[in-house]
């Protein structure tokens, strides 16, 4: 196990009707005037944003509203956002969502409080020192990010999405209230499970020797997903089910899992070259990456994908173990080819040099194993 | 799963070395004059104290001692503590040591911020609301209070050894560096491991349904202290078997894996009275207790038992599982008599009531079973 440093300050509160709660965690995290930060519809809809209002005004708390934040949520927001909490003395965050509110509204509590341009951050030119307070009530189990410090944002431009992290962007409390999935399309929920399981074998591919503990955990929290998810896709009112889910979810990306070790991510920088590009669902383009990344990195440690194949699955090869994380993803109704996320062959090198080149890389990314335009290629051809 | 918060804002710093970095991290969380608090013995000889007091100076930052916590740390020391800080303006607690010295500290530093007697937290008379910020080195897996907000003092008069509990316990910061368990004695490194085990199964053991996560998490924990104890106890330079177990211990007790359920705990408050009594180390007497409480309790929910053999153990039925612990406690060198810690038969009347009628009971304790006095006479004597 390698030395570490592990602090998720985030408080969170679980369970039915917590969203109660927001304007006395609020409060009690300092804040004084609050943007809610959120997409619109549902949350708007199943009078999620006015229950959320009403306990900030219970406390005495004004607030402003800004919504309509997307899936792969956009730089141009952000600055809106930015430039409305400057106006307005706005000094918390809170964020009514899923990955994309959440962080769309760190990106706005970063930039708040910095000089420059904000995408300083995520270019890698700057890293984030300071921020306003947020706080999250979630409406999805999937990104992890209501209980992480990092946040993706996609700028416009030539449509990049873009990474960051930081301490000051861990959230100061998280409502996790599983009810409040119960409304969501299978397919989203799917994408959701498909985003959890992802975190964590992203973790679990280390070249770290020695990592029983962790590597124990990450498989509990996979073995959760594999048997809670099929049951809110057969019943998305099972609330029971949600809750395990929603629970592994920030569980799997707090990173108390994961510490100690080298971590893979190649299947996320190959899937942000697909959600970038295409726009589709982040989850559904892990669907289609992780399969095909598996296989590609198989013969670096065979040993560890047949731990996973006989511990999660109950496979004795790495082959079967893929195969049957494969078919779960089909399963509860996730894509598994570059077709069905509408992608083409002819964009693949559009793909792979976006990849390769883009972030600061220089021709290569770095996880699990190294790969160069080459294998980026090769693994992109096994999604058609 | 039932609602629940959770909140564990403690900074764990793990790894080789890292008690050099005592001096920043009590800095960083605002110390501006420390008592360093230790048993003292091995920490003294060993270097530890010299080097936390080495990172302190280089900070400038000036400090006070107080050694002599014994195992079952007791409420005088605790007194001279809270008089020595109060006495000399002392403004951050830093425990060097394991479960005692973390608990004597936290003890402390609640008690120099309440005017009455800090003994009302562990009557129940009143609930910590305040503290001094506490920060640890620690030097033995076991209690895991280094990331809880827990706390167990021993009074002389009468040697009760009683609990409390609050937010403002959870230090500010753990040093987790496995290799100072390194000198550890084998009998007090399998101590350690089954307390850890012991904090795994008091969570295991719940009447809550539905609970797939955490169930997950908790055998997760369990099989690495299945699989990495024999390790430390067949080498003890093993390190990296001693951060399996050290971070397992820590994780055990952070409650991340005992959320959103009921939990039993009656294991350790029939193990209380014993270490009370007999002054033997809580590891144990834990030990001794745990076989012959899970066999009394069996019958309340004979699944649950078979699914921890079977998940944890290797066996299909309950009793074989809860003798498969039983004979694991016993390879690591733990007893498993009330004989071999200095008990006797004709203290069970004594045993049973100071457990029952103590702490403010009523003449039964309450987890996964209620027991009363006639249940607890018989798990007392299926001891003998």
């Amino acid at each position: 196990m390698d030395n570490f440093t592990f602090y998720s300050p985030t408080k969170f509160v679980f369970g039915k009707g917590t969203e109660s709660q927001a304007g006395q965690l609020v409060k009690a995290f300092g804040g004084t005037k609050v943007l809610i930060h959120y997409g619109g519809g549902s949350a708007v809809r199943s009078g999620l944003i006015d229950r959320v209002k009403d306990s900030l005004s219970k406390e005495d708390i004004p607030f402003m509203e800004l919504s309509g934040v997307k899936p792969n949520p956009r730089s141009g927001l952000v600055y809106e956002g930015i430039d409305l909490c400057k106006a307005n003395g706005i000094d918390f965050v809170l964020a009514v969502g899923g990955g994309s509110a959440i962080d769309s509204s760190k990106a706005i509590a970063a930039g708040v409080l910095y000089d420059g341009d904000f995408w300083d951050f995520y270019s890698g030119k700057a890293s984030v020192q300071n921020a306003l307070p947020v706080g999250t009530v979630l409406t999805i189990a999937a990104a992890g990010s209501e209980g992480s410090g990092d946040s993706v944002i996609t700028k416009e431009e030539g449509m990049y999405k873009r990474g960051t992290g930081a301490e000051a962007l861990r959230p100061k409390f998280s409502i996790l209230n599983p009810g409040l999935t119960t409304t969501l399309p299978a397919y989203q929920t799917a994408c959701g499970i498909t985003d959890i399981m992802a975190h964590l074998y992203e973790r679990y591919l280390t070249n770290t020797k020695d990592v029983e503990v962790t590597d124990r955990l990450l498989e509990a929290l996979l073995i959760t997903m594999k048997n809670e998810g099929p049951k809110v896709i057969k019943d998305p009112n099972d609330y029971q089910a949600r809750a395990n889910i929603m629970w592994a979810g920030t569980m799997a990306h707090t990173n108390s899992c994961g510490v100690g070790r080298s971590q893979d991510w190649n299947s996320h920088a190959i899937e942000h070259e697909l959600s970038a590009l295409y726009d589709c669902a982040h989850g559904a383009g892990l669907a289609v990456t992780m399969p095909a990344v598996f296989k590609y990195e198989l013969g670096h440690d065979r040993a560890r994908f047949e731990q996973a194949a006989r511990r999660i699955w109950g496979y004795q090869t790495a082959e079967e173990g893929i195969e049957a994380f494969r078919k779960y993803l089909t399963s509860i109704g996730m894509p598994s080819t570059l077709g069905e996320l509408g992608g083409k062959e002819e964009d693949i090198p559009v793909l792979v040099k976006n990849l390769c080149y883009g972030d600061g890389r220089n021709g290569t990314i770095s996880g699990f194993v190294t790969l160069n335009e080459e294998d980026c290629t090769a693994i992109y051809k096994m999604m058609l």
